[in-house]
């Protein structure tokens, strides 16, 4: 047990949200006020330029506290919230606006970022999970999933392959380039996929084609109209981490 | 109360099955052993070939009525099941299978023959409708769905066209034809589409294009790989009826 992991903590209608500092990374665990060991935990990524703490990460990992008993952890990606942000992530999101600004395609950009962000990204999931899964009410045997769109797929899908502890995994929304596909076909464990079908700056083709090259024997797709800001959760949902993290 | 509509019951671990008949159209309706005026009613169409006891069907009606509390009810399409088949769609069926055999196109025919069950099963749906909305554990005012893929869906989007007491419907895996996308783009209650990825004889572009078309704003795709005959009902369920059948 380590309970110096945990800097503040406090209980809200049933949900215990602790957070915690691990390095230089800033996260928060949710978790039942009545959790036992085994009880199984979805690591939650947050979009782009969001933070573990979004109003919409944050419902989502209450739900799945109250609904399904399970616990939820978020960090945040590196220059996102708590977290200074480089020079040179600075720069490439000031390439992105420039190049949204002036209608060229931010490609190239979007692909390099955040192909950097989830080099540094995924070792940190890693480090999370060691720490969070010597807690006793998890425990070394808890069952494990990773949920995130957009930002959090492209990290996310690396995680998946890297890290043999994830068993289950809902990604989608995402900008696809080379390196990410090529994570995707290494990808065998359970996924569901949302595509929104209407996105703006991310085609609908793009992720039919990313959604194919997932090795999972169980994938299944969620498309719906709108963009990834209109993700109708109650539309999509499969009840997807009660079924696979299974205690 | 219509007690001479049933012409056989039983029931079993809580499933009360009653066999109906309606002039022609024979049918099936599965209910809750307990079921109170207003009990939601799922309207289950069969694929083609198949009938109102294929055990996919009855499968899915009975977990409707253990899992939702609610009422379903089937009926076999013109040719199908209990009822004798007319020498034209008997014309239509050889013609189909000698196409399929040659590697020919089956789609004229599958387009006149579908086309021409829609037209008589619509009306039979309709008259079912009547029949059953007088029962007092379902009632004028109980919320009625449809569900149905394949040729079920090709009865059911022209359907719900013409019967506004259907206020949510599932469809999905169809051949598409000019006809049926022209009924779609009529069709407004919420819906959730099942499109099989892999289907030998019908594109994914096809199901991709027709879902497209669907006026509804409240509608969701769920794809997977496979064909129709394959669908992964625990990945794509999302408690659609349950959501959306409300008394």
């Amino acid at each position: 047990m380590n309970n110096s992991l945990f800097t503040a903590q406090h209980t809200s209608n049933g949900v215990v949200e602790r957070d915690f500092r691990i390095g230089d990374v800033s996260g928060v665990l949710w978790s039942p006020a009545d959790a036992s060991p085994g009880t199984p935990l979805v690591l939650m990524g947050h979009g782009g330029g969001l933070h573990k703490r979004s109003p919409g990460l944050v419902g989502r990992a209450r739900d799945a506290v109250l609904r399904d008993g399970h616990a939820v952890a978020a960090i945040d990606a590196p220059g996102h919230g708590d977290r200074s942000r480089s020079a040179e992530d600075q720069y490439w999101i000031d390439d992105m606006l420039a190049e949204r600004a002036a209608g060229h395609s931010m490609a190239a950009t979007i692909a390099a970022y955040n192909s950097s962000l989830a080099e540094r990204a995924v070792p940190e999931w890693q480090e999370t999970l060691d720490a969070l899964l010597q807690l006793p009410e998890l425990g070394a045997d808890a069952p494990v999933g990773y949920s995130g769109m957009t930002l959090a797929s492209a990290i996310g899908i690396p995680l998946v392959v890297a890290e043999s502890r994830i068993t289950a995994a809902i990604f989608g929304g995402v900008f696809v380039y080379d390196a990410l596909t090529r994570a995707a076909r290494n990808v065998t464990i359970p996924i569901e996929f949302l595509l929104p079908l209407d996105d703006p700056e991310i085609s609908r083709e793009s992720g039919l084609a990313l959604f194919e090259e997932f090795a999972s024997q169980d994938k299944t797709l969620h498309a719906f109209p709108g963009s990834h800001f209109t993700v109708p959760v109650e539309r999509v949902d499969t009840r997807f981490f009660a079924r696979h993290l299974v205690r």
